[in-house]
């Protein structure tokens, strides 16, 4: 069955993709299998994240973009990330198929994903997913996010180019800052630019990015300093620059579809600079110790609450929490000595 | 020695709770035990929570808080968070001491803390740290954070109440939304009130708590339904609610120390509601159980880092995932096997 879904996968079938992407975001029985089978077959896409904050026109932009590569011949999957708010509990959107100016076009894949789990969980089901797409053999992915949170920087990761959209105006310069957003963009597009204080947070963008690149130390991964080349440009207008890759602020008014040429001229800059640095292995070395540790974790998390089930959950011990006659931690000990037990046994 | 500075913290040595709150920020060794001798000793103290974007006064807002709690002859013990980016590597402030209004006082202790570890290192050494105030004997403790994301929220879970602060006219309310932190708010204030805009977004954060609580889901241990009585107030003016705790809107303008007394009768109004409904006792229990996750979590961590040290780091795998010949989910299944064998034969 699960073997059935992958050929007709490999074989270009759409409802197989969605399928599989169904399949991984479920966590259905197989799941596992399916993704492990998928690693072999990807390696070509161009990944794109597309995230900011909202209000900021991302749907808009990447419904654009996506035009813009089929026009050029080039197929697009896109994977819309909703994190539902942790509070109101589950997912809103569920599969919902974005009404854009793509419908109907079916080398554009539009898959909204929403979060479910915690720990990691979503962030795991977005870089499965685009696997599927890329062993599929969808020449471009974008990975766009609702928001701008953890969840969503986390999400973007596994992406290769990470572009920062940013409404003009909209004083969140300094959030941005706190919520590290600065660090993971490879470009920023400040959209909407054709309104009042477009200028101003170009300006603004510029002097973070120097302050940034001046002052702070090289986030692991990510702007490599060894990088050899940079931003050799198709176009061939660009100098390689000797030093690393400098993010570019591009503008845009998407829904006029102005500055289109330019974004797509500095994603190829990006992606040429990965390829002729060292960049695009280093990412993908730090991507996969990623997702393996993320993995782990999640394995542990179940075992884990096997374990509280076992010991009839937590109630009794809250209870105990609650009357001071123990504490946490003495708690976390006694649930965990087993497991510490045998594995240090194991250990000899 | 940890023996002596536990009995030197319960007689009241300043010194000895700022050596404790260090030991447990930096995981000093011997800090487990501290906070285990410390729980029993804990209960008495008010815990507030106070959140919001940057920019919405929150500093100057709880030192004019702590004043105020001082001159009503109170104990006041602030820990103020400050979670370094993700992206920037490690903390910033270290043990800044705020300049403010309060310098001198040490009744009223003041200490910031910043995140190290990632995965709940902050929320646990803040509930921590919450324990050591509260069993120095401080009346309230207030936890400030910085900003307002998801590493915030999770923080001032460990409150019994939580303001959250929003500045007037910014636009912020969508994003607000998005981020959970209306769920999270007992009490909205709305600081810096005699700018434009402040109407408006009183008008705003009322529609919207009107439309969460009649729309969306009551949060786990939030808001409980089953609360008997709301808001009986020490002034005698507010009416008993039989429904549940309404969060009110507070507006102030903090630097000039307007609409204090209306937050603090607010803050009053919240505690009371807590013993007199069911709430206090199931926000302890879910603070508790989340608190044993937390470090079960924390700790399987260490044990599975551990465990990759012991297959020589994770390089090696990774070649083999670039290569194509192994893929993450494989990897985890083979360094979780054991371990997972271990678990299962123990319970036969």
């Amino acid at each position: 069955m699960s073997e059935d879904l992958l050929e007709d996968l490999l074989a270009g079938d759409h409802r197989a993709l969605a399928r599989a992407i169904t399949k991984i975001e479920n966590r259905e029985s197989g799941y596992r299998e399916l993704v492990s089978a998928l690693h072999q077959h990807t390696g070509s896409a161009d990944v794109i994240g597309v995230t900011g904050s909202p209000g900021a026109g991302k749907s808009t932009l990447v419904d654009k973009l996506a035009a813009a590569y089929r026009e050029r011949g080039l197929t697009v999957g896109i994977i819309a990330i909703d994190p539902a708010s942790p509070f109101t509990g589950g997912a809103v959107l569920g599969d919902r198929i974005r009404m854009a100016s793509n419908v109907g076009d079916m080398d554009v894949f539009v898959r909204s994903m929403s979060a479910r789990g915690s720990l990691g969980g979503l962030s795991t089901a977005t870089s499965d997913a685009v696997k599927a797409l890329d062993a599929f053999g969808k020449d471009k992915i974008v990975i766009e996010t609702v928001g701008a949170g953890q969840n969503e920087i986390d999400v973007v990761k596994a992406a290769d180019t990470v572009a920062v959209l940013v409404p003009p105006g909209s004083g969140d310069d300094v959030q941005m800052l706190k919520a590290g957003i600065l660090e993971i963009g490879d470009l920023f597009v400040v959209n909407k630019a054709d309104l009042d204080g477009a200028d101003r947070t170009v300006q603004q963008l510029r002097e973070m990015l120097e302050y940034g690149r001046d002052a702070g130390p090289t986030p692991t991964g990510h702007h490599g300093a060894e990088a050899l080349a940079g931003q050799a440009d198709g176009a061939g207008t660009a100098e390689p620059d000797p030093d690393r890759w400098r993010p570019p602020i591009v503008e845009t008014v998407a829904t006029r579809e102005e500055g289109l040429g330019a974004l797509l001229d500095a994603l190829a800059d990006h992606q040429a600079y990965l390829d002729e640095s060292s960049e695009r292995e280093a990412r993908e070395r730090t991507r996969y110790a990623e997702e393996v540790r993320t993995l782990l974790r999640e394995d542990l998390s179940e075992l884990l609450e096997e374990e509280i089930e076992r010991h009839g959950g937590l109630d009794r011990f809250v209870e105990r929490i609650e009357a001071r006659e123990t504490d946490p931690y003495t708690v976390a000990d006694e649930l965990l000595e087993p497991l510490v037990d045998c594995v240090e046994h194991r250990r000899g």
